[in-house]
């Protein structure tokens, strides 16, 4: 996390947290940092008009990444929170740049401590868009944290799709997931990072294939957890009592946007608002 | 079509025919036209940073076709070729109002044309990505083409992502293609149009799940030979005997991007450049 305390020193609790992914998948986030901090008033953007950024290259994602932090600095938010892995993965620096010395957080240096921390045996298992795990960033986190885990990764690119297209619990999805998923086994995993925030979704349908004693780490809750110790940390969580549904932005409106939308959000969409990029 | 003659009188034949898709898909449009007109200079256009369009809306789509024909104009063509169904079906006029002039031919009008002309029972199927399917455009031209026959249309929006993991003719691909064209063999249809540029590549598999009295209609293959028939009428085929490789721009290079080309393009993959949109 990158904080400049000059200029944290100016940031008050009523403050938005801003929020951003390449498309829906980050809502994921949204849902658990609503269970965990009601009070805060949370804005959402989504690249929609240009999600995927797991299977582009670095030089695009880290194009993307600044032009999103730009559009949400406009709503002076008290934090920033890199809900996509493949930013967080390839770009935080990025972010981290041109926030203005806000803090910012990203969902890999969370889900990478939560795993460091509950794995037993030391074997954890990493799964991720093509560009996430490309980037090598889990390993090299983890092995920041404590050099004597080893890390498997592996890249589950049909994820994000089953995942949007509801394919939650298909016979199809199963296949595909033991297809990924048996060689991480084979190294004797206990722990597994779901490295994307469109995994959750498949939670259940993963946990049946890789079996209970595999522990399953979600990002998008190791992150929300981290904001709550941070702003507390900051004095910066805010107090007054409101129940804001969050506000979402988006840079395209799809086909059944709706549906999609509240299957991660799980709550009844709000209003949602179309930006350009 | 739309051909303006007085600009057509200015048109060369050993001017390039440009191809644009929102990714890789179009290719096979490139490898149809390769095949049919060895002597033709091609130039294609994927819009890899933005792919795929066929989950997007039309007005973000339409932005993107505008963008993706101004590009290929400076590279003079004597023709545009919208490998992109989406395009296709919601954006074809768009592409003619900004070609200045030069014969603009989609994908979807040689498709429709060609199942209409191949159908014998009279139902036919078609399936695309939702933008494709949500527009009707295919029912809508084959009904101008001959108002007795029945369309049945269902969006597939898995097929995208399977074919583009070279999930080609794995046990989950043929369960979830089960899950999306039941629904269309139930009418009883003969023919089936592939209305997306990807699907060429899961042709065997969707071969053996369809059955062989079903008629798979290619639309890359329609649109190849549409071209020809156009160049031919406006003598404008090229004569000259050269075997140019393909041009390929694209406006991101994603990872293994050289093994995907190639499975769609049939080749080895040509120069590569990477071009801003």
């Amino acid at each position: 996390m990158s904080v400049d305390l000059q200029n944290l020193a100016v940031l008050k609790p009523e403050q938005p947290i801003c929020i951003f992914d390449s498309g829906i998948g980050g809502l994921t986030v949204v849902r658990k940092l609503r269970e965990l901090l009601p009070n805060e008033e949370l804005i959402y953007f989504g690249d929609t008009a240009r999600v995927p950024y797991g299977t582009k290259s670095q030089l695009t994602v880290r194009r993307y990444a600044a032009e999103d932090t730009r559009l949400l600095l406009k709503y002076q938010p008290k934090m920033i929170i890199v809900a996509c892995n493949t930013v967080s993965a390839t770009a935080l620096d990025v972010v981290e740049h041109e926030s203005q010395g806000k803090p910012v957080l990203g969902v890999l240096k969370a889900g990478s401590a939560l795993a460091a921390k509950e794995t037993r045996c030391g074997h954890i298992g990493v799964i991720g868009t093509n560009a996430t795990i490309a980037s090598n960033a889990y390993s090299l986190e983890i092995y920041t944290i404590d050099p004597s885990l080893e890390v498997y990764s592996k890249a589950c690119p049909l994820f994000v799709p089953l995942a949007e297209e509801g394919y939650i619990n298909h016979e199809a999805s199963k296949l595909i997931a033991q297809d990924y998923l048996l060689e991480l086994m084979a190294h004797n995993i206990d722990t597994l990072v779901l490295g994307c925030t469109h995994y959750p979704i498949l939670k259940a349908m993963l946990s049946e294939v890789v079996g209970e004693s595999i522990k399953i780490i979600d990002s998008a809750e190791a992150v929300a957890m981290e904001v709550q110790r941070v702003l507390s940390e900051q004095s910066l969580l805010c107090q007054e009592v409101h129940n804001f549904p969050p506000k979402v932005l988006v840079s395209d409106l799809p086909q059944k946007f709706r549906t999609k939308f509240e299957l991660f959000l799980g709550i009844e969409l709000p209003e949602v608002e179309l930006v350009e990029v």
